[in-house]
């Protein structure tokens, strides 16, 4: 039984209670929103060592960390070092999006690897095996690769099968076309042979394969859109309706979904997005790619991407999918990856403090008081990055002379310090009354 | 005559002109802006040599770098450098918010070599010159350093005349208390004197020589919240109604005047914060810090400030002061210095685009056209740091063999390059027609 079945005929399953204690939830309300998909823990049956999370506004806000090689880049062993380094730095989910050869191997290295449910897109294997010949892939191949990845442990497929032939000619006056990978490569199979995407015409199929194993669907947004001219456009949305279609589908057949989103927005466009994904998709958890808020910063898209994660995880995102420093000019390296989780673990906290998610403003309550008393090292415990922020720290403080002491930082030196001054005022305060 | 003296007049002086070419904008309308006081041109007449910059919503979104040493950290020469990196950067104003010995003659080089206004806190002079003995500050002697300051150059200055008497108290039982350097000494001198601040009661002598040389002023936020848990206050609320009324005092004498804003909030109340401050202080350009979203992320505030910054400046703000990495940790270096310039830009071009303003999409959409024709070269000249961008673009490239070509990037490799495929799609469509 998939966790939804479960839920739904009143089992609490142990993952249920893993994400109920993680998240400080009563069992009952973890169970209520998985049997009506408001909330999804992604586990495949064959995913062992692995730790149950918990994805939906029920809870805090989640990150994924996309990972994998490219053929003319990065290599297995570079891909588990990065796996490493993405679960250090707080991933709760990873991707791999390995292409090329040999990606069942890699995939079955990550798998036992990762100790967080792990994801990926079948139709790259698929393509992979046909020597990237795209109009040559069949419709049962792809079912076969569905199903051994599987059988293989797999957590959660994104599936792009709400791209339909009629949607393809709105795309094709955007500046950037399609740019999701898996949307563009159904795309091109659907034009090359004038037939109807093949996993929305085997919807029924997929669901049998994924049911078996309880894989989560995460519904793929072919359209989404590439740059910020491109956003909110009819292509994005025509294909939003079709995935809110294939939500009530899977919900039927008691597969756990959810749904992906942009990509590219404008600033001021995020919430009218995330609030219509939860009207169309009848508040199916919501796991977006940033969104990227403006185009013209490459080398930065993390910074700018975590903008725009902030603002769509607190007006209805619940995953958040990183954006490295590397994106639109190469892979990531490891450092770029860890970059990339930081970045999105501020974005998803700071959101979860600005929806008033219960107890998520602790820890910042927690650091100022420590930033009061000048206790730097209850600072960097609490800190995202401890020992990123010690090192800085030392480092300012190794420029002062011997009779350096704690109670302030170089910032604004000894007698400029603020925090000292309002003691002072506070004494003051104290005696005159 | 002020700048806005002269608007009020009709006459268009040559800052106007230059605004008004830079922002392209018509000159009628700048002119009336600063004579309403909705836009501010921040401009000593004797800072030689300085390029005039427009602060309002009328202009694009305008970006601050704070420079200065203090006594255990940093020297002359290091601030030299920094402004010149600052400048490089993009900054569009600079502070020079240098303590301790010999500010005099820092800030003197500053001026010489800030192409760019320069804004200073004039009390830091003050106590410093006092030995940082703060409750000795006689209110005549720091009208004697903002004279001298005015006579200098300096383009505007941050006068914390706000922060009242009555207002202590309600900081009191804060987290993190007073921690504006300016607000905290005024707090504490008020309250070892039990007097009022000397800025408000001195407040018309303070703007006969702020007029005297057109030194903008900007209203500092003594009372800006210093984390989360102590954002829109009542400290902070009461100390905006009195800069409400100082904005009509200034104006009323012709003194140009912006209003300085915070600090820690958690996004969910930048909105608020930022129509509350335009409606009590009818209209006044404001120029927050940050706002950090987060506390708990040293070490990384740059990349947090920038998200309350974007949101800031969609709503309200006008002038954004930068947040480097080193921020509650130390002074920041050059490359942090850099950093945290890249990062407001970001914020600032971003929001720039989210409200609308216009022209601030054309770079994006001439980047998503670059991007879809693979002209790399076009994509770095458009860049916001292109160095930086070409710089990885070209690590990526050194990692692939002989038969490498420039139409796709190694995120996705060739085969996979979804830019690669929608080209492919879009042939298909054409032949089909």
């Amino acid at each position: 039984m998939t966790q939804m079945e479960s839920a739904r005929k009143g089992i609490i399953t142990e993952a249920m209670c893993v994400v109920a204690q993680a998240e400080q939830v009563p069992l009952e309300t973890v169970r209520a929103a998985v049997a009506e998909g408001s909330a999804v823990i992604p586990l495949n049956h064959h995913h062992a060592h692995c730790h149950p999370v918990g994805v939906g506004r029920l809870f805090s806000t989640k990150i994924n960390a996309n990972l994998g090689r490219s053929p003319v880049r990065s290599n297995q062993n570079d891909e588990l070092a990065k796996l490493a380094v993405a679960l250090e730095a707080g991933a709760d989910f990873v991707m791999d999006l390995s292409t090329g050869d040999d990606v069942y191997a890699i995939r079955q290295r990550m798998l036992e690897a990762s100790t967080r449910p792990l994801g990926t897109v079948p139709v790259y294997e698929a393509i992979s095996r046909l020597n990237d010949d795209i109009p040559l892939l069949q419709p049962q191949f792809l079912l076969e690769i569905i199903r051994a990845q599987a059988e293989q442990g797999v957590d959660f497929m994104t599936l792009h099968a709400g791209l339909l032939l009629r949607h393809i000619p709105l795309a094709m006056n955007r500046k950037m076309g399609i740019v999701s990978r898996g949307g563009s490569i159904m795309a091109e199979w659907m034009m090359a042979n004038q037939t109807e995407n093949p996993l929305y015409t085997h919807w029924d199929e997929v669901l049998e394969i994924l049911a078996e194993h309880d894989v989560t669907v995460s519904l793929g947004d072919g359209m989404r859109p590439g740059c910020l001219a491109d956003a909110s456009d009819a292509a994005q949305f025509a294909e939003l309706d079709v995935l809110g279609d294939l939500v009530e589908r899977c919900r039927r057949r008691g597969v756990q979904v959810m749904v992906e989103g942009p990509g590219h927005l404008p600033f001021d466009q995020i919430q009218m997005n995330m609030e219509r994904e939860q009207r169309v998709c009848k508040g199916a958890p919501f796991y977006v790619l940033g969104p990227v808020v403006t185009d013209i910063a490459p080398g930065y898209d993390h910074l700018v991407s975590a903008i725009g994660a902030t603002a769509a995880a607190t007006y209805g995102a619940s995953l958040l999918c990183y954006v490295t420093p590397a994106e639109h000019l190469g892979l990531p390296d490891l450092n770029e990856v860890r970059q990339g989780c930081i970045a999105y673990r501020i974005a998803a906290h700071a959101a979860d403090v600005a929806r008033h998610h219960p107890g998520a403003q602790q820890r910042d309550d927690a650091m100022a008081e420590a930033r009061a008393a000048f206790d730097w090292e209850r600072q960097f415990g609490l800190a995202l990055d401890p020992q990123h922020a010690k090192q800085r720290w030392l480092q300012t403080r190794s420029c002062v002379d011997g009779t350096h002491t704690d109670d302030h930082c170089s910032m604004c030196g000894k007698a400029f310090c603020a925090v000292r001054t309002s003691h002072r005022i506070q004494h003051l305060m104290e005696k005159q009354k």
